[in-house]
């Protein structure tokens, strides 16, 4: 019998990342400056990220890079992860699909972004930088970097979107105790804060805006630089721990998902989640359906377009071609979460584009009644990002019910709801709302895309 | 080497817990009927416990008692639970002193809390009760009893130490997820509440005061028990999987603990992970020094009394032969966390007055300093209780940094501070404030004991 939870020993533990644009024919599209419409040079990068991070931006071709010791040594605090066979959910859904999750709560900033973080960190330690600079939306990545930070001794510049800063006043608080500066987002503190608080008085931020501050931020400061928690195809390589610790779990007991699914905002979890399994894909060893899901509040893959966009609000960085709903959409307050970024991965708008993978965007009160049955069920109170997975993955588990077929499905649990007990008390007083923009709004939003690509 | 962190199979999780009463020569004092002086009998316990429970809670003599299946099952939910090698601390003490944390808080209760939660849960259901009424102080035994009868589909009734329900409206809020109800205590909503408010107007509650009115809401509803998250000896025997655990851990790597160290509020989680251990020293088969850690704000074994005491407040429950401070002892609500109760296990009350154990208190301040140092240091955010156990922990460490010795110290850390960055913000805001009762004060409540034993 499978057990519960699968642990691998440490020295199971993978060494090294996986890039999976090595394998990807047609690798995405080149980050491009916005003066000159040219692809950005290392050069220019490392004026934003630490050079080492540019380095791995750009590489498009390094399929296996070594994880240096000092950060596999950070990873053994709270890696491996446990895949874990949800039998009391299978046994609830009364379904003959089995199904696992890849369960990355299990440390204090509640997610998978300490894989990032901690690299991030490790590499502006290494050049010698004062400090980093970053954005932060349901709290996560902020958290996240303030561990790394704090273990590396590195200051932390934390802009959290607005309205997480208010609902969350307890995230604030972790990455304080971490020794993290934390602003809300938008700010006076900086030029292009003080522009979007005139353009839009009263609003509760964005992701995109907040990375326009803390962009900003770094580029203004010596000895700063900049990080970022999603999106860049640095993060998903770094996230690619999660996919390899499950591909090795699911090879070691003979487990062979059919189905993978996670939850997308910037791509990072779902990007770092599939990764190995969709390099097998790629080189035709083994066949896969993956399917991205993201809030029907902030559509991007199954709404958005396939586009060079700007990767924040204040339109300060670099266009990535991707799939977007405009740099200006903002999402609505609303939408509980951290999903909530107008744009997507790279790599992953690449895959979807090429029908690689599928997507699915679901709404609000179905991912939370999908939320609650889990935690009754299976003992663990999801994150609402990750609630949106578990929601297809309960979806895709009843369709097997109805058709008796025994997929195998895979999908990530990428964090715990602790700090999301407001959107719980919304909808544990029937008082949640969803929210889908109109083709209006979207159009509106979209208009903003800059005419490149 | 040793790993970070130690897991272990399913296979070797403990299929029995284990009841130390067995191996002491002097058993704990009997539970006394207040009315009559005279040991309760099963009767009469039943009249507040479920009848196997009362059965367990009377049971001096025998050693190993099965886990029932469904319980088995439930555990492979969260545990086995991590025990951790604490290198990183080790390094920043520049410690000779080998430390190891047994972490029980790898689950939403964020606490052991859990393991007896899902004992006392299954024997409600399994004697066909429609729920079960309880108590929480910092609100860890309210959130571990909801998520247990979520599983078993009970009523759950939550009196809240109102301190706590104002200070961590987010616990509330995950109680109402797993469908509890939660009041907070005193409370005009029982006999016992209404007298106390009337007494002591404004107070802020204590363990003791949400213990007799849970308990009367058990007595006066049909189909309804009272359960209790600490100090009896049957959720000492539930806690025993910790230690259980934790001696297989120890075993199977050759670790050798000479200082087994746990914070102390009733005394549960201290009492299941020293127990088989404290079996082998009890039938000369190894030796250990074991200390239990309590503040310094509600000192019941270094300053109370070991004398027959209530378990409440309201004077309702059986007496205890007990380390205590008096029932009326009101603990300073300066103090955060949940070690809050006046008095101290019958168990751990005699291991300590037969000198087989030791005990200390601290101070808050200190705790904080050592909570923020380990959360920096190994990842994990603390809860308050726990970091009583981290603040000796590395006492001990530095200790052998001094002498040069090469200690082996285990010490429990029993849950995560999510849910407490009210007093991580106090203390990062440098508001945080020693409370250490005067001898009057402790006098004052003493002479509150009964006349009995």
């Amino acid at each position: 019998m499978i057990p519960y939870k699968i642990y691998l020993s440490e020295d199971e533990l993978p060494k090294q990342w996986y890039n999976v644009r090595a394998d990807m024919k047609t690798k995405p599209a080149p980050i491009l400056d916005p003066a000159t419409g040219k692809p950005v040079t290392l050069e220019q990068l490392s004026g934003i990220f630490c050079t080492e991070l540019a380095k791995q931006e750009l590489d498009n071709d390094t399929p296996y890079i070594d994880i240096p010791g000092e950060i596999l040594d950070f990873y053994k605090m709270y890696r491996p992860s446990p895949l874990v066979r949800a039998y009391f959910l299978e046994k609830a859904l009364d379904t003959p699909a089995k199904i696992y999750y890849k369960f990355e709560g299990n440390n204090t900033s509640g997610s998978h972004k300490l894989n990032s973080a901690i690299a991030q960190a490790y590499y502006a330690k290494k050049q010698g930088l004062k400090g980093v600079t970053t954005e932060t939306g349901a709290g996560q990545w902020g958290t996240a970097l303030s561990m790394a930070c704090a273990y590396f001794g590195l200051d932390c510049k934390v802009y959290m979107v607005k309205v997480s800063y208010e609902q969350k006043p307890f995230r604030r608080e972790v990455m304080r105790t971490y020794g993290a500066n934390v602003t809300p987002s938008p700010s006076d503190t900086t030029k292009v804060g003080r522009e979007i608080l005139a353009k839009f008085p009263g609003t509760t931020g964005s992701l995109g805006c907040a990375i326009s501050e803390a962009v900003e931020a770094a580029v203004t400061s010596d000895g700063y630089k900049y990080v970022l928690g999603s999106v860049l195809a640095q993060v998903l390589q770094h996230q690619s721990v999660i996919g390899l610790e499950a591909m090795t779990a699911c090879d070691k007991y003979d487990i062979k998902p059919d189905i993978i699914i996670g939850c997308a905002g910037g791509g990072s979890n779902l990007g770092g989640l599939i990764a190995p399994f969709m390099g097998r894909k790629l080189r035709g060893e083994a066949d896969y359906r993956f399917i991205a899901v993201e809030p029907a509040s902030c559509p991007s893959l199954t709404r958005g377009k396939y586009a060079y966009d700007f990767c924040d609000t204040g339109m300060v960085c670099p266009l990535q071609k991707m799939y977007t709903l405009g740099s200006g959409f903002m999402p609505s307050p609303n939408h509980a979460g951290g999903l909530r970024y107008h744009g997507m991965s790279s790599i992953i708008s690449e895959l979807y584009d090429e029908g690689l993978m599928e997507a699915r965007s679901v709404e609000q009160t179905s991912v939370f009644d999908a939320a609650t049955m889990f935690a009754r069920i299976e003992g663990t109170l999801p994150a609402p990002e990750s609630s949106h997975a578990i929601r297809v993955a309960i979806d895709e588990a009843l369709r097997c019910k109805e058709t008796g077929e025994e997929k195998t499905i895979l999908f990530g649990l990428t964090g715990t709801g602790y700090f999301d007990m407001v959107a719980y008390q919304k909808y544990n007083d029937g008082e949640m709302s969803d929210y889908i923009p109109t083709d209006e709004e979207l159009a509106k939003s979209l208009a903003s895309l800059p005419n490149i690509g």
